[in-house]
């Protein structure tokens, strides 16, 4: 097994040795598999080689803003006209991420596999994969330094867009301290954080938004305000054409008002049952809470199975986190 | 006038040179100020001084986490019991947002005023100003850094604290590639950024997350999902306790929908007139699309007055943006 200095050099030389490549990402990009594509365009344009970008499907719009990002061709308007030898697959945590792309593959094409998904499975005849790093960007990041290219503007936003993204606004756990450091280098290039931030951080589905109209419309709080909470029915879920993914967040908002020590989201299962979210802005144990209740959790983040109705299952609840106050 | 470095000495000197201080902040203390009270605390204590931290008022709860913050006295609880000679004054742009708290200075006291606001006006015998320092925390980190002291996560985490409130989760136009690369050396002391990210950056008013649902129950788009808009009448206001600060940031939760170019909010001013507000993904320039009803603004953001009553304004609008796009 080689180390990632190892695979650095070897896809360096990979990139050297060679001319006329394909990048691809996979299907439906973010924006690492976006930035990761232009930025390997951006090192190869450097390099004087010849290169296609393409992927499945559209750019997001949202991401217009990079460095030819219009170039990336959408397979279903501007497909290649031909297959290529040697492709680059980045973000791709498997070889059928790139979707329909992989008919513009020769048969045997070389592939090089940059990649920071742990469960990356390995193929591709050149390996750059580091599952610890928080984005293929980052890879992407260290890569580039490997070369003596003056950097700008274009390829600074490219990474940083990468890094932001997949970190959550540096707010994740992959928020390392490479990563802070590699942020400050990008923003010296001139990179426009703050507006990337805003542009890139806070996209939401049409049900995501309408479960949470319906949920902050239930919103109630303790006399003295230091409980809060909001109830989501099955009948909300139906109108909304909500998934339980769509809930995630929702509780946040009974916790973030001013002076909330518990936010909770009772969330209806059916007549006689409902799973209640805590979450604590610190002077509460919610995970000592919910373990009152045959449920458990994390000391700031927790849940529980209550086996009443709603309208039961609520005065009960918020006697019990009253109690703790 | 001195520099920086200069400052930074001046204020390392007094510090060295005295023993017994009060460290007090502003009023409503927000991250940096409570942050930059603890981490000239820690600092005090780190080179064996007398000191007392003091606050006109309590310390938010969400920052109970923070090292020793129940030790920073609340005057209304447990005032001290003496004045100082020696006083610290963090994150106050002037005297006077110290509070009641100048109660326990001396006479002729010694102040040793920290700060980052541009609007500093200057007061006290030691000034560490830098007016483009993300935040007072920036300038201690860089106070702290002048001494020869082993840092732990307990200072570690006051600092970024304070860099993660006052650059609101390194997302304003203060995230400088100076912020990064400090809060990347205190991430690798160990602080838990994420975790802290979640319990601070989110806080809301109930009046704002009153208005935001009522806001999302008026949620409409255009029949291709290209537009979004969402409205508020006087009423509604009412209803909520809501000012007009509580509206900011409802634009974008019509604009932040997946798919959505133009998102809108419509404030209703009178019978005859709407105020609204357009947020662009990109596509849409919206500041010319608001000088076609006699606003203005930026291509991403922007604003207009329309005399036409709610139910009317709103399909003249939407058809003007439906034109665009
Ligand atoms: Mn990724
Ligand atoms: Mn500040």
């Amino acid at each position: 097994m080689q180390s990632y200095e190892q695979s650095l050099r070897q896809t360096k030389q990979f990139l050297l040795d060679h001319d006329d490549f394909l990048v691809v990402s996979h299907i439906q990009p973010d924006g690492d598999a976006v930035s990761s594509t232009l930025a390997v365009g951006w090192l190869l344009s450097c390099l004087g080689k010849k290169f296609s970008m393409l992927n499945e499907g559209p750019i997001p719009t949202r991401m217009n803003y990079l460095w030819e990002a219009d170039k990336i061709a959408n397979m279903s308007v501007n497909p290649p006209e031909r297959t290529f030898s040697n492709v680059i697959c980045v973000d791709c945590a498997d070889f059928q991420r790139v979707g329909l792309t992989q008919r513009y593959f020769e048969p045997g094409a070389s592939i090089v596999n940059i990649d920071h998904h742990p469960t990356n499975n390995g193929y591709g005849a050149v390996q750059l994969i580091k599952p610890d790093a928080a984005a293929t960007a980052e890879i992407l990041y260290d890569l580039l330094k490997t070369f003596d290219i003056a950097w700008n503007i274009d390829i600074a936003t490219a990474l940083y867009t990468g890094l932001l993204t997949d970190t959550g606004g540096f707010r994740y756990t992959n928020t390392t301290p490479k990563v802070m450091e590699a942020a400050s280098d990008l923003l010296s290039h001139g990179v426009k954080g703050p507006e990337l931030a805003e542009t890139l951080l806070e996209e939401m589905t049409l049900p995501q938004v309408k479960v949470l109209s319906r949920a902050l419309q239930t919103l109630e709080m303790s006399p003295n305000g230091d409980v809060a909470w909001v109830s989501v029915t099955p009948q909300d879920m139906l109108d909304c054409g909500a998934a339980n993914e769509d809930l995630e967040g929702i509780v946040n908002y009974p916790r973030n008002i001013r002076g909330v020590e518990v936010g909770m989201l009772f969330k209806v299962i059916h007549d006689q049952a409902v799973k209640v979210s805590f979450r604590s802005a610190g002077k509460v144990n919610v995970a000592a809470l919910a373990q009152t209740f045959g449920g458990g959790g994390h000391t700031r983040a927790a849940g529980a199975k209550v086996d009443l109705p709603l309208e039961q299952a609520i005065p009960h609840v918020v006697k019990e986190v009253s109690r703790l106050l």
